[in-house]
């Protein structure tokens, strides 16, 4: 017999605030059972993506989501759901999570938390029968970070329909396996890539809690970040092609010495993004990270650099001025040294605005509970860029310890870690319920 | 029967003035026979000090010297002499060589053409039954690259005493062999260091002929250099501590980017060194070869960078004076930025003046050819520098074009060559047959 789906009357709908209090113990332990799978030298945490570490800990996920009794879905690339039905059983899910995969020699928190955040969250709804109107799914996204493949976000941009075969094909690890590899012998080929796309119409909304990963909450002494948009890295290496020479030979004025030209233009680099640096001017920040140098000895000049260009901004326009004002100097510098340069794209992004609606509904739930918080862009990446591409999509921070992540020093307070997932039980309720 | 020591009448004195020329094929062949050991790819030249196949270079230069009938002499080293007796047989010789040993991928012409030269300057004088006041030999320095144990002028260094045992402590290939060991096995330890010290009475002078190694001689367009002095190394190396932090999360104003600073360093020490570079300010010439960077990926901020600089200069003021400029330019920055530093010295060395007398008696053997002539300071070490601590020494130089040196692309005209020998071999006879 086929269930006739009967409207809730206005007044009929389950309340939006539930008053009920999330079990800060279990939190703290499953987060912590996590935590020890991957744990290394000096409490580091290391599951790549793929590794029997990161599939081990999905397992555990699944373990956890079978016991709150929720249904499971895993799809085709390994991404899990774990569903709660809601009164209206075909009406779009509100989605909550994050990844567990980590960084080389990462910390505990990040994605973990939003994913075992996300799972406390809908367990205690569960458990106090807190009735939802919309289906709520707790995610966990495959290969969120780019440290195994160089590629980021990949369970979430190919839920998002954003994989792309020509994005894929260069993406190797250091031992040599291929991601392609991987991939086929799950059945996800170059051309099916677009089938792992869910459809946005089975989707209400995505939330997402996350520790900062930067130092602005904590100087702010704030618990909470509401986050109003990701900033987007735009990529480029730039390559200066001077001439290696002896060092005590060359007298100074002959020399074409590729290192004094790439430190010139590092020192530019952050010249130009401090003009750039205030919220209102798209708090631009940019970095120099790595660099080759040749011959790379005491003893001679070097001939040639190779560094990686990094720039972020929440504002597309100011991130592309900045990037234009860096490779303007690049030339510069390159033409009145008189040696050789080129300028290599690796990655442009757009900056990705969340949700206006989920923004304010998450600083409502702020108010509710009389958190402290701060409005603020996210300038690392994270899956939620992806997923808003499909669904209103909003985050919420917590503060990292000296703004210290992707390191064994990453740490977040217990007391942090439970308002936050106390808030995002509070928005799912809200989101699940309301019209959005 | 002691043979009685009949000085020689003034009016019989053999002329210093030797109408021979030197035999350029025999001594491009030589050179090329030579350089045929350890040869690599691109036309590279590898001959580490104690590898077989610098072993193999000495032995074909003794069997060359045996050839050219040359009284052969090993020292404990390895350094060899080859030796005609001068009508005054008990006479101070005068040496004159170089080196065989090379950098990895070096080049044919660094060391090598000193010794294949004055090999053939040598054998034509004897072939030519010129007519010798002092003996002459034929001198091969064992160890003058410190591309395998960090440790430059091994065999010249000895022979001048100027070993010390706390120099040799630290000195280990990248295989993790110590030099000391290697030492040990030829019958060489630490308190019979000295022993290897020649007898500053058995010599009369030095003579070096190398390759500029510098763009100088090029850009004058001169055939050879009369070298006035080497140039010393101070060098220390610079580690500044920051802090490392997510690229994208960390606004401009909360970083501590030890890159930049490291940076900053680099610019200035190629702005003092300026300001020193003409040749009556010391030519001073600074340069940042190498540098570490930590965590030195794309999306981290360096924490910490650690760098080598190398200064020299002919003028010990001019080079104190600069390396006191860098060295308070270097913590003004970490204070500025308020990150650590820490300075490390590596080696602190005195710059060394030639001969004048040689130098004019090279200037006169330029003349008396009407050969053009550049008078020069060394900015790279030779082994003449070690020698000039026991006897008065000479250097010549001929080109290297574009100033490229330890490397395949390392070349000296053939034309230079044979012009640099040949004025080697009149300043041999001059410098044996005149009081000095």
């Amino acid at each position: 017999m086929v269930p006739v789906k009967v409207p809730i009357a206005k007044e009929d709908r389950p309340s939006s605030r539930a008053q009920v209090a999330i079990n800060k113990r279990r939190l703290l332990r499953d987060l912590n059972a996590v935590s020890r799978i991957g744990l290394g030298d000096h409490g580091s945490v290391t599951r790549l993506v793929f590794s029997i570490k990161e599939l081990r800990s999905r397992q555990l996920l699944i373990h956890l989501m079978r016991q709150a009794d929720l249904k499971i879905h895993v799809d085709r690339i390994g991404n899990i759901f774990g569903r709660v039905n809601g009164l209206e059983a075909k009406a779009p899910a509100v989605l909550a999570g994050s990844h567990l995969d980590t960084v080389l020699h990462g910390g505990k928190f990040d994605g973990t938390m939003g994913v075992i955040g996300a799972l406390e969250a809908v367990r205690t709804l569960k458990e106090n029968k807190i009735p939802l109107v919309s289906p709520v799914e707790v995610v966990c996204f495959v290969g969120e970070e780019s440290s195994r493949f160089g590629y980021s976000t990949l369970g979430s941009s190919l839920m998002a329909g954003e994989v792309h075969s020509r994005d894929l094909s260069n993406a190797v690890d250091a031992q040599g396996t291929k991601l392609e590899d991987i991939l086929s012998s799950m059945g996800i080929y170059r051309d099916n890539l677009a089938s792992l796309k869910r459809d946005p119409s089975t989707v209400k909304a995505y939330l997402e809690l996350h520790i900062e990963q930067g130092p602005i909450l904590e100087a702010k002494k704030k618990p909470i970040g509401v986050v109003t948009s990701i900033a987007a890295p735009t990529r480029f290496k730039v390559v200066f092609t001077g001439q290696a020479d002896h060092s005590g030979t060359t007298p100074m004025e002959m020399r074409k010495d590729a290192l004094v030209a790439a430190s010139e233009l590092i020192t530019a680099v952050e010249k130009i993004c401090r003009r750039f640096s205030s919220m209102d001017k798209g708090r631009v920040v940019g970095t120099v990270g790595a660099m080759k140098i040749e011959p790379g000895v005491i003893n001679a000049i070097p001939g040639k650099t190779e560094l990686s260009v990094d720039i972020r901004s929440i504002s597309a326009e100011a991130k592309r001025q900045v990037v234009r004002l860096v490779k303007t100097r690049t030339r510069d510098i390159a033409r009145r040294r008189n040696i050789g340069v080129d300028i290599l794209p690796i990655r442009d992004e757009t900056p990705v605005p969340l949700d206006k609606r989920l923004i304010q509904l998450l600083k409502d739930c702020c108010a509710d509970r009389e958190v402290p918080y701060e409005i603020m862009p996210s300038g690392a990446g994270h899956d939620a860029m992806q997923i808003a591409k499909i669904t209103p999509a909003g985050m919420l921070f917590i503060p990292s310890r000296r703004g210290i992540s992707h390191s064994p020093l990453e740490w977040s307070d217990p007391k942090d870690i439970c308002v936050g997932t106390q808030l995002l039980l509070d928005a799912i309720v809200r989101v699940a319920n309301e019209k959005i």
